[in-house]
């Protein structure tokens, strides 16, 4: 039995390839998916294929269709969804994401570090579970197929 | 017909006031809900219904419960959802509230200052319409039962 | 026993004033809802609440976040959806919103002229009924009550 | 990962096919579904089966039994639908087949001139991503898999 | 608390006066529902509002337009369902209703004398109780509500 | 593309080895299944798992048990169902299975001889297609793979 | 605003009352629903209305049909589901009926005694809240009315 | 056509292991999906992942996370739920776990000895069927291949 964990959160650090090559090196039968990680290509993907926009806004709606399109023919595709909450940025996609897992029944593991548990509290409750590193979401994915 | 509209978002300023009174005044037929407004009540909940907790993770866990709890029940009783983003905070809440709204095919109306608009674009996309001001909000409301 | 019936279709002829002149005449217990029947408002709206746009386009798109949000609510309030199609006009909110009913359970009845039955043989399929004028419509409203 | 499209709208141009030939350029790897193309087949096909009707309409209503078996059958395995308005005739098929890709949650492609921007505007609205030109189609395909 | 109860089944003898008498005896809170029962009627209603039809396949045709969407509307409201087969006739129907109340999650209660325990074995397991005259059904409805 | 379609109906006749036989000459990419075939094994098999019964209708009670496990094990795995109504018997279970297909949106095609017409006309408006013989019904089924 | 709360779990204390009497103390617009708490009338309930069974195990069977009506029709009326359990018996209704709640996305509050948690600790992760006391649930259903 | 079967219930038996070899045997196309049955292992599990928690009770709503995770996502696979009620503990999990299968559709069987039949009448009744031995639940699977 193979699982698709879709990776959610934030996109300036490298750990979606951390997840990937630890469960790698564990034979772990799961199929990766997530956003766009390039940063700005994600930010002008909308102008790229719909052509100059206005202005920053409209840039950035034009942006959102595309993003949205991908996220949610992906996520459709997840047997689970990890959300990794970083040190930095507002995060509302990954706040967003997260909640539409457990609204669409996807099993939620939430990584995020200690000083995130208040501002988190209510997300948390809502997860699966909450771990703070990757190692422990790995953990959990190895749990699943003992 | 009456709706009911939850108001989900910040509680540190009095939007929600605002926008009963000038649906009041208006005599638009809403009877509106929403989280605990009371911040220190809503951190406590926990600990004063279930006592003491080990520390304050734990403590944000047993308050989550009840606040949860409390969203879920008014939430799925309302016909239209309005997220407030504010100034300050993570606001983890309000992103995963407005989006749950998206996922329970609840109509949602974002009301975000211009400056968030970048972190906002993916939950402004899915929302049905994204305002600046309480006003906005009221006309939409009104255009409603027209 | 009272239903609540959503009038869909074009806005350029009374035929709702006349259903519900008919109903009340009937003494059908039916409470009528439908879309802004003032078609300058309804193509302004967005402007209105959200200030000029760009061009056409952008006016358009703000518009139909208003009039989504409106014909969302209230078509979920509905036991019922009757669209007629009128003379004139492409009418693709009519299709949308008659196609949107059976999607999401909502029985349907469509009113058009015999010269459009090849145009709407498919979505005529997927109707519960289909009829040519308003009087066949208030008979089938009639018959639910007997 | 492979995904499953359909291709719902006009079938007197040949636009299924110049995306049919640069997704398989491009090694996209999706799956192409969609209606009967053959729009004589399609309008015989009720009578193919049942034996002649009693008059066009009854003929358009047999047509329509097996063309909205075939759609329903093959939209419920796709991941995402595309639906291209063209220039002329009513395409009340292709709005009614947009709204229900919607409606099931289907992500939505719509592929339309500038020209129908007014006529089309709450269907956009509700599509993910509008465009005008299949290349623009194709590019968001290929985002998904980059 | 007062419930909806659906009346499913053959029209041809007074069992729904029965039932309606003696729940307004007991008092029970109950508004019963259920589909035309003037037979005549019922087969006419589609040559009535569409004007005479080819032939009786046709008119047959008519007719189940007006008949299902009045049972779909009325079933919708039903928080119950009893189902009562007759002695008589295929009664498809009833069986159709019953089978489709299971399929809408409402609960059902089958009517059925002794020597039809045959032939619908697969359907009473599905129902959530069977009973073999309307007294045994009164005392069910009463159940609920002591 | 390959579909399930689930046979529904009658088991007297060998129609379903004719469909088989029918669609693997024309190569149609189909995976059959359906109900217990073995009229007795399916009356007895109650009693051959659990023990004999009290008497009659508890036999026929422990049969439906692992008929009805059966049924909707394979019905839920078919992306289509063709029901067929025989010429005796009250068959009752052939219009559960219909009606729970219809109810659980698995697209349905009917085949019943023309007599039946009358006490079918309601089944027969749901179902995507009606049509008269095992032959008319492979038509169909070409179609879709057109 | 009313709230319906089903009130599961043992009936061989007055918990129910004790929470009831509190809650019409704090003057809570809450309906309370439940199960049958005469536990003889709910092991009977099954031969009264069908008549002598032939074994016990029949005679559970048939009184189920009659339970289970019962408590599907109020508990798809209850917005919050409380399940008490308590010192004595296999109480494996409270848990089916607990978790049939989160199943159907019901809120859920747990109340057992701190000795049960190790036993109940998955469905304790599954209800919204878990308690000890009826004092504490009072005091959460309090909470939602703030 | 492969089915993929949940085996929830008691741990401390090896009847998962039985079924396992006696389908192996009659080569059933099934792969069997259960829970951690090292009992140990699914009560540390919380504290293996997240570190000591505060008590006994933190310590089990800890595991409680990751046994759900695992359950959820294994159960979601089912195409059939089989559950063993044992002859000690609580075994609220297993009445969960049926519970939750019946609530999501996935037809139940449950295999409990005779002495559990009152206890279990009301979940045993909403079970496809209900046997005593590994051996009627494997003829019941037989069946549906056969």
């Amino acid at each position: 039995m193979r699982l698709t964990v879709y990776l959610a959160g934030e996109i300036h650090t490298n750990w979606r390839n951390e997840i990937k090559e630890k469960a790698a090196a564990l034979e772990l039968p799961i199929d990766f998916v997530g956003p766009m990680e390039d940063h700005d290509r994600s930010d002008n993907i909308g102008e790229e294929i719909l052509g100059e926009q206005p202005n920053a806004i409209f840039k950035d709606a034009a942006a959102s269709n595309f993003n949205n399109l991908r996220t949610e023919i992906l996520m459709k595709k997840a047997d689970l969804v990890i959300a990794l909450f970083g040190e930095q940025y507002k995060q509302w996609n990954t706040a967003m994401d997260a909640s539409a897992a457990v609204a669409f029944d996807k099993p939620l593991i939430l990584i995020r570090q200690e000083a995130h548990h208040h501002a988190l509290k209510e997300l948390s409750r809502k997860a699966h579970a909450t771990v703070e590193t990757v190692d422990q979401a790995i953990q959990a994915l190895t749990y699943i197929f003992e």
